[in-house]
């Protein structure tokens, strides 16, 4: 997840102050006991999630949907004037000018770079099992019923250097290939982008209501087990690859600003209608892909982010690129893309793969 | 490239020296000029080099490897004691814990991770066109005859934060989907893993003779343009993914000092070769795809490199694991994989998708 | 501190997992409520601790004791191959060669390098608020009953950015300007290094009566109100300036092997008698300056650190270096230094200066 | 140095593009070798510059200036929203919370800090011997005529970690004891802050004859042998330490861009009159305490840092507040600070202590 709350992290002074009270306030909620989310369907062992559902048959149909033989790579820039979330930041620099060499008679040289970033949050991210979790009163639990301080990879000075059992790299072992099927909210609702929700009827907010519409004027199929579904609204063409490089710093800074004000996103019944009908993955041109800061659930942050990912293994990926889709017309392809084996960590970067 | 004159390297002091002294010496080669490598068939504004051959008839034609809807992700575990080439490293932190929360009534907490790395130089590591260059009497002279000291993104101070026109994000927007042929060298030549070599004869340095033998042995049609093609040395299991987590930190720092001594890989006529061929990606389960410390060209340091990146812009992808495509018995399928489109840099990271 | 239970954390593998499991034990400790360490007696608002004790007239004595007015630094060497707790790294490249310019008529260039550290807590370091605390059966508390959770100074998304409260800012502010007073163990107890305590009557760990023993020895006056005491127990020789960069990578392993197997150091009787004493500070050419693994408090971790630190505010700086004082035959001296003003940092880097 | 050319760089987007030709344009300096800059005056091997000159005369003649038994800590704050020059940052986490711990039946916790920064030319910054150097038509020189190339300490991958002998810790192992005098230009000039200099006769620039005026206003005798020197302009107090953490995020973002948009400062003929008068060390309340972007030498970038780093290794200190010392209204006392012993780098952050 990356801007849960995000309007009151871009506003004034004083709503800081207000979200750090409230984050000072530790509410906890023992939901995931009273609605028995553990052990999943894959059993208490399972590092994995929905992506279990993949099948061979999965597989050589949504292989099918490739007929023109085109590719589209769905990544947004990373650099580090892009927007961020809280304190994250990309920090990138070439270590020596040559980074090294001159090697052989072949006099060859090679450059390095230098990375300092929140890896798996930042950009176009994955969140995986170790991301997002609830706090109970039982402690924060995570996917299939894993209480953070027993995950933990600790050193032996109790230093945490990863999530354990809770790493994306189980899930990167397993990957993502399953048919890609594209929401063009704009094109349903008229509007582009969608507006940032601020009320629960807000047409920022995309319902299981508008998922169905949506499908019966693209023409298409139903959402089916395996599939796994990405939203447009348009709010993340403020930093469209194409454009980024070319604006100044100040446009760049004030698109950010916007971009980090709030965004359209699924709304918690259009998760549960997806979950439903069993997909592996949510994705989407924003950073959180949730409704934000209001949603159809009162009081819920990002509720999406809890009830498919902590709850049922349903992963979910940020600030994709749905440009070159759209102008072909595509809303239906064959999604190819893994997270990093990253031991540990919480997510991803990543570019995934189109093929249509 | 990640380990160029490895012996060297992982060696003993004098050793060091000894390397430290040939990078001093400057040793420069005009052959780029010589041999008008530039501008390359593509035009003198090209950013992406080989990967430009690949045409919707070869994507579906790569597609059509798809018989058994099997996926095999290709990435190798990221940790901080794999293997590195010099001083590179992976340092990985989990920013608080957990790292933020608590939000809303859904009671929301969540993880980020923090990472400094050489990010597109570590582990399974992908060579970008600002990776590898040449030496040249008129500078260090990269992919597309550009002058680094002409292509870097520099802040107004001069600091280089990117690479520019050689960045690798001009080549993650096209990505790689191709024919991916598998070539078990182990299996041909009767020893696993292949040895490293010590002098121009070794069996540890792979021919064009030996790819042409593997591809009759294996059953597979020849090389064809667009194709991406792997070499399994054995070499690369000394840090097999399954096996890694579990073994101790004395057993782990062995083994990495075995697998920088140096590695068997491809000689140059097999490069050759397959440059006649027009692949666009060559990749491995060794951190260079290219024999070391010796090959088979005289007082060259990775002259696939040099030959086949810098030159041709036809890319490398290093430290893939082949495990499951092995004990499967496939050597052809869809590989599908976009670097990150990580703005300036070298390389990327990744986890490459076999489908087949 | 830096390496509490380093006995454990350098051994097998097996005694890890015994200290992975003490971790999650999670123990506690009411003793700072039961001996109501707080508020100290400097007031509930102070953020400052012993270096309170600071007046005019300390400084003008210790200034007295410039007499040949010769200078010596105490830090030592910062490098990626020093000794290190636990996970913690230095890592520092020059980014760019140069990092910037051409500038001007005079053509000036410039280098910065860039770091990633455990910047208080690596090499010569300093123990400030935050670094040290207890787990009570009211949380995790630090310093004048500061507790964690409360003390924080967190973005408004949750991510903890500082130490609030704790920070080690307030403490920089004041500094350190007082007699310092150096005991020369080996020479009293006529072993050189102490060794690494295993017992609790060791020869490794300094009591109360041979800290009044040396002073007897080295005809010094009795410790007094604002003095700062060190302590030499030649265990860190190991890594004696002068010798560092000239020994091989693998006699540079062996000494931090050795470095980090345990360390003599004070017990917590000599503590105690300090801080009846009401010195500012202690320091020592160990990595913390108690007696480790074994000290004079059956079951505890390094006890001068929660008895002095958290409870008293008497501060500790770690990894100094007497070797000039030492030579010199200098027990007593000017000591002058300040921690870094980092906002919200646990501790510092230093270079102490040494006046006489 | 930290802010060379300043108004470019805080300038607009053509602004940079300007300095960036600059910095393409490669103009070289020959003046080192013209002037036989090289070997100094402490013979080739001479790693350290000025500080050579302190003697335990000077040493005793100092400590003589402490007569109120009073100090004060000398550095500014270290915060990721100071002002910085170029893409220089300050990013800092705390890794777990707590980071470590519970051990021992004293229930110890503990925290560290992670930082990433260019960790000697930020905020309260020390230029060392590697920091300035010119670039000359036979290679970028530095302090004592070594070439950036030789001096490189490299991996034998050729990729630079530290300085080498242009290291920081040659300096450090030597430290700063030294006579104290704070010149008070707003106090002279009757204008606090001096304003950035946009032309030669700007009272921004602070020249010789200044020096000399102030010097008698302020009652103090000439500047000598082993000196260090310190000039108030008023411009530092953009970001004062007491003011600093109360000021809101728009509020400090408005003085970061007026306080990196040029400075006041001394011209080259005051830094050739310290230089007569056989200094040490020169520092300020600004980024660079030369005047900028304008000096008293056409064409000149930042002229002291040539002329009395590279050439004569008079060092420089860069962002230091002295609030506290004109509260006092003291203009001398006895100023104590060693650098970090960081094995190759650049500078060192600092908070020097002055004692009166």
């Amino acid at each position: 997840m990356s801007r849960v709350l995000s309007l009151a992290i871009a506003g004034s002074a004083s709503a800081m102050l207000l979200l750090a009270g409230t984050v000072a306030n530790a509410q906890v909620s023992d939901k995931p006991f009273e609605e028995n989310w553990w052990p999943t369907e894959w059993g208490p062992d399972d590092k994995v999630g929905a992506p279990n559902r993949t099948t061979p048959e999965i597989v050589l149909k949504a292989v099918k949907l490739v007929k023109q033989g085109k590719v589209a790579t769905l990544g947004k820039l990373y650099a580090s004037d892009i927007p961020f979330f809280g304190p994250r930041m990309w920090h990138m620099t070439i270590p020596g000018t040559p980074t090294g060499g001159v090697f052989g008679n072949n006099a060859l040289v090679f450059h390095d770079e230098l990375l300092t970033t929140q890896i798996g949050q930042v950009g176009t991210q994955f969140d995986g099992p170790g991301h997002i979790g609830v706090r109970t009163s039982k402690g924060d639990m995570f996917y299939n019923g894993r209480n953070r301080e027993d995950a933990y990879q600790r050193h032996g000075t109790g230093y945490v250097v990863g999530m354990g059992d809770l790493g994306v790299e189980h899930v990167a072992e397993k990957g993502f290939v399953c048919r890609g099927v594209l929401l063009d909210a704009p094109g349903y609702k008229g509007m582009n982008p969608l507006p940032i929700p601020t009320s629960p009827d807000s047409p920022g907010i995309v319902t299981a209501d508008d998922v169905k519409g949506m499908l019966e004027k693209q023409g298409l199929d139903d959402i089916g087990e395996g599939d796994c579904v990405f939203l447009y609204t348009g709010h993340g063409d403020l930093w469209k690859n194409a454009d980024w490089p070319k604006l100044s710093a100040e446009e760049k800074a004030e698109r950010v600003k916007k971009f980090v004000s709030g965004e359209p996103g699924f709304g918690l019944s259009a998760c549960e209608y997806f979950a439903e009908r069993k997909i592996i993955l949510t994705g989407g041109d924003t950073s959180a892909n949730d409704a934000q800061p209001v949603s159809d659930v009162e009081g819920a942050a990002a509720p999406c982010h809890t009830e498919m990912q902590t709850r049922r293994g349903i992963w979910n990926i940020e600030n994709l690129e749905f440009t070159q889709l759209l102008e072909d017309g595509v809303h239906e392809f064959l999604f190819v893309w893994s997270p990093l084996k990253m031991v540990g960590a919480t997510g991803s970067p990543g570019n995934p793969v189109a093929l249509y």
